[in-house]
């Protein structure tokens, strides 16, 4: 029977669960193995099964009624020889008339025993936010205690399948440790990709759960399969790359901003932002809307968007939200690319339907809207300050978004008091219809912005993102906060891979795959934001550490190894040529110790060499203020060994800490200032710079 | 035998291994159970045997001739009946004289068989810095490829045996998780502990590994029992708490410093710590030594210190490593209670003879030796500033140590920068003599320190710094910044256990114990120093965020469960008292999210009903920039709040993170300056150290 009449079939019965047979017939039509089993009807034809398809085997109830066979006495393992099985057919029987006399019993099940290997889980789950999602971990107390599990986009690729199998924590076990066999890591991984086509083929299949698989060095087996059907997942609507392009650029690069709501009175919102447009000095034309003035801050005013003569390219909404449709309509007959609604009072005060009232809307003539319930957006190299809080001018390289409007007041206040740079920054707040793909969509593209940091709480298209991502991390970093990390959603679950896919696993493992640095907080996407666009790719793994503290220098050592870098080891002449340059009580070897006191000097060869030789590819330094070299003196030698060898084509990444009292603040802003990473005060933050910075280069490809 | 002349057996033999007989000889003697077994001359015997440790058994014959047993069929499992036991007696007497007809037979060996249940690992290393360490872990992949095990000072008590077997991550196995046999706790610890004991009363023994021993619920068998013995670890040597307490009071609150190498030029050490001295206003008697001048920055100069009149309490050395022996002679004889020896060229250029040499003088004198290799100290309370780096004189609560130069010039700057008061800031360099316990011994009864914060890298003697910490921490919280977490000690290990004792494992679980809040970096660590003692000890585990940003709330979240906190579960009546202060779309439960653009009375109402209510014990605050509510009026509404709840006695922990533009930074400021730890632009950083208050709090026992 074809799989999808298998499916079609229980779903007609009203079943959610296939029947084991089922299960069977879908995992054989997708080559996945299954033990050898038949269906029997009798005693004899019982042990004439067991026969063929070898002893030991075990037997099991087969009846629609019966859901919990062991409890009614319906299973019986390890049945050795066929006299056994001609008993035991009658005792399940048996049993299971005991337990439900009303049952309709189709026969005994026998199937061959397997076992013996490692016991390895593979299934599959419907995301709410990823879709299809195959999961794979080990059997037992590893997966079902310690939640050892990991998860990949159906359909999986053999590279990714075999990738998972080295991606649990005791990956080491399947490679054969403790001498025990290494399993046959083709067929696994084989098992893994089929599981994944088999749900991609046929989205009805809700969950399904290989649990145990048998595997060893001459195969996999599911020994167990439960398969859950449902209805077919809603399609997403996806806009196709270009229309999507097009509006963004004309958002992003409006020749004209409309205001909807624009208002001369100080504390309006209104007002707040024709005066952020005006004093943020965009040079489009700028048209203030509202039906009681003639001017506004000096611009003549529009009754109407339609009233304004040629075409606008944005409005921006400032106006209650019980006249947002109404406004939105003129404003999609006037033909504008983008609506930025700034109003609240839509789905996050419980108007949901006000919400989808404005999407249709906007659907309908094609407009794409940012927010509502957002605080605006900032594009830089426009000077488009479209926003309710204050204008924000120092350019840069890196676009920020947050989904929360507190989250985009930190990025401000961060970006002000760091001077970062910043190509935009962007509220996207109830996403109801412009949502993270579009603006990575747009920034793939903008070559004013070098990295993307996105704060976000949920994706409305996981997979819609993770394709934009992936192909944005091929040139830029995409730097991800996902906030709501720790809420395992409490999912009604069918099966144990259900129960093991906690929303954030499942976040982690996708974003992770598609090349996204995830950081752990709000002040690691700060930083990361500031300070990725400032470091130069590394080109290979090789981290060096130069201090002049040998206590910072245990710390680095540490930090690098929380970060998941690679402290290089030393060959014996570089180990020479370094030590050529530092007292003979410094250490050589990695950190590369120079002892404090040292004059700047020592500072400046070491850190130079470090630079010159092609086998490193990063430098971490470790500062110890003293009297002989003083922080502004480190910083400005830093600056200028590192701008030198830069010119003769050595580009690495340098990170620093810096140890002593108030004057290192100074020196690390110059340190900033010239492209090298610098705090104060800490040994973790600037590895942990340069570990997002590695992230990226591996999923970039820079490292293979 | 006794064990004692087991132990003297096997070393007079030259032997480091015990033999199985020997080491069942040392676990009989202590109670921990092995397999029951007999020798059998007989069929007859073995049968009786068999019958009296209980079936199934397993036989093997046991000759001085035939080593490999196995490939002599010299060994039988699984024999379940006395039958089969006296017919397998002569199967085995028979393959063994096929196999070896010249071999001397002693018997067969009747061994009980064991099996099933848990795997359990447990056993004692001893560790250079802790001396004897029990380790236990779960058998298997668990403990072999994920290292999940955990290790306690020996000897263990009972309460601590039992919190080992909640201590590793698959725990939950052992209480019977997936249906698993829950293990006799009881016996299980109860084997631990003898361990412990043992290992206690033979300091020869070096290692022990019981492995596997098998645990269920009716109790605990060592399987297999592997002992390495060696020679008596050194006796560590310790001054009685009073003297150490005697010349750390002395050395602290001196009446009079000498400063060896006093010197009037600007630009040497011997100057700056004079200019230190006076200028940070020390009152005491600073008296400059030098052969070559009268007087130093108008202070009478000695030549010698034997030329002072009267008692000197403190000599601080600034003179070349070279003369420091002759200097210290003529400080001891004069009867000075510390040495604060900043000079280096002592054991970290090599130079481990000189540093030798000063100890052994400073010990016939009864002089303690703060140092070699250190900047010197502070301690506010005394205006004293015994140091070459710049005065400090921000009195507070928290004494903070360092091991490393730059680390102390790092606590200095961000002191500094932060307005943070300390009581003292200690250098400990080389550790010559005084070191972290002595430190301890002093902060423990000093009414000046509330906190205590220490960066090491190494301690002479652990266990004299958990017995000094365990005091403290019923006091005061004691925070640990431990570099080189990550260097996993090469360790020879000759058993399982000592292969997993990496150094950091046994340090993170033994500070632990100790009560010891282990910062993960120096900026934790710095953190921790500043805000630990402006918060008031929780009295339960209840917190509650409240915040204006439901996406700070969500980050907030995440950080509390990073941290260990318990998110309250509010009570219907509480939720009712909140919501009545909120708008109806915001969200009560927990964040209570009174959402954004509400008024100062809003943040009022709800952060003083959530210090009020007695059943919440912590709060955490995410606070939102809006010209509503800016930056300022919020930290001065909750400064006030806070100091009327406290009026009123409802005294608690209360953590803000500000989201904002920069004004937000000056309202952190001011909000830290009235008690209420609050930060910019991190989510993380407030929550973080909230929980280290909790950790401490719980080590003190003030949560049970």
């Amino acid at each position: 029977m074809d799989p999808r009449e298998v499916i079609e079939r229980a779903r007609a019965e009203g079943r959610t669960a296939l029947t084991a047979p089922e299960g069977r017939l879908l995992c054989e039509a997708y080559g996945i193995a299954t033990p050898g089993e038949g269906l029997a009807g009798s005693a004899g034809e019982a042990a004439e099964i067991a026969e063929k398809i070898g002893l030991p085997v075990v037997l099991k109830i087969v009846s629609p009624d019966i859901l919990h066979k062991t409890d009614a006495g319906g299973v019986l393992v390890g049945l050795r020889t066929a006299e056994e099985v001609r008993e035991g057919y009658g005792t399940v029987l048996a049993n299971a008339r005991a337990y439900n006399p009303g049952a309709k019993i189709d026969g005994v099940q026998v199937q061959q025993l397997v076992g013996g290997g490692h016991e390895v889980i593979v299934g599959a789950v419907t995301d709410p936010t990823f879709g299809k999602v195959v999961a794979f971990g080990l059997g037992g107390v590893l997966v079902e205690v310690l939640k050892d599990v990991t998860f990949r986009l159906a359909p999986v690729s053999g590279d990714d399948a075999l990738a998972m199998l080295d991606d649990i924590r005791a990956a080491e076990v399947l490679r054969g440790a403790r001498g025990a066999e290494p399993v046959d890591r083709a067929a696994l991984a084989g098992l893994i990709e089929r599981v994944g086509r088999l749900v991609t083929d046929h989205p009805e299949i809700a969950e399904v759960d290989l649990n145990p698989v048998f595997a060893d060095a001459r195969g996999a087996v599911a020994a167990d399969v439960r398969i859950i059907v449902g209805d077919r997942p809603e399609e997403v609507r996806r806009l196709p790359r270009e229309e999507i392009l097009r509006q963004m650029t004309r958002i992003f690069k409006p020749r004209s901003v409309a205001v909807i709501g624009a208002s001369a009175e100080n504390g309006k919102i209104g007002n707040s932002v024709m005066r952020n447009l005006i004093d943020g000095g965009y040079r489009g034309r700028i048209l203030p809307i509202n039906p009681k003035a003639d001017e506004i801050l000096g611009l003549p005013a529009y009754k109407s968007i339609a009233d304004v003569p040629g075409d606008v390219d944005v409005a921006v909404f400032a106006i209650p939200a019980k006249f947002v449709a109404a406004a939105l309509e003129e404003a999609g007959e006037k033909g504008v690319a983008g609506a930025i609604m700034i109003p609240s009072g839509f789905a996050e005060t419980g108007n949901a339907e006000g919400q989808r009232e404005i999407v249709e809307i906007a659907r309908r003539h094609g407009v794409r809207v940012l927010g509502p319930n957002i605080y605006g957006y900032y594009y830089t190299p426009e000077n488009l300050c479209a926003t309710f809080c204050t204008p924000y001018d120092v350019r840069g390289s890196v676009a920020l978004t947050s989904q929360s409007g507190g989250i985009g007041m930190a990025i401000l206040g961060f970006s002000r008091t760091t001077r970062m740079g910043v190509s935009a920054i962007v509220g996207v707040g109830n996403k109801a219809d412009v949502d993270e793909d579009d603006l990575l969509t747009f920034f793939e593209q903008d070559d004013n912005t070098k990295a993307v940091a996105m704060h976000l709480e949920d994706l409305k298209d996981g997979r819609g993102f993770v394709a934009a991502a992936r192909r944005v991390v091929r040139e830029k970093p995409v730097i991800v906060l996902k906030a709501g990390r720790t809420a395992m959603g409490a999912r009604a679950a069918g099966s144990h891979t259900g129960a093991l896919a906690g929303d954030d696993k499942v976040y982690d493992d996708i974003l992770r795959q598609a090349g996204v640095v995830r950081a752990p907080g709000l002040n690691d996407m700060l930083e990361y934001a500031r300070a990725l666009p400032l470091l130069p790719a590394p080109r290979g793994e090789n981290v060096v550490i130069i201090t002049g503290a040998g206590g910072s220098g245990v710390l680095l050592s540490d930090a690098c190894v929380d970060a998941g870098l690679t402290l290089m080891d030393i060959p014996p002449d570089l180990d020479t040529a370094f030590r050529a340059y530092i007292p003979p009580f410094g250490a050589a070897g990695n950190p590369i110790d120079i002892t404090g006191g040292e004059p700047p000097s020592t500072y400046g060869n070491t850190v130079r060499l470090g630079l010159a030789d092609e086998r490193i590819h990063a430098l971490v330094l470790g500062y110890w203020h003293t009297i002989v070299t003083p922080p502004m003196v480190f910083a400005e030698l830093v600056a200028r060994v590192v701008a030198e060898e830069k010119e003769k084509g050595n580009v690495k990444p340098v990170v620093a800490s810096l140890a002593g009292d108030t004057e290192v603040e100074e020196a690390c802003e110059y340190l900033f200032e010239h492209g090298v990473v610098a705090y104060p005060y800490t040994t973790e933050k600037p590895v942990a710079v340069l570990g997002a910075k590695y992230r990226w280069a591996r999923a970039a490809g820079l490292l293979r």
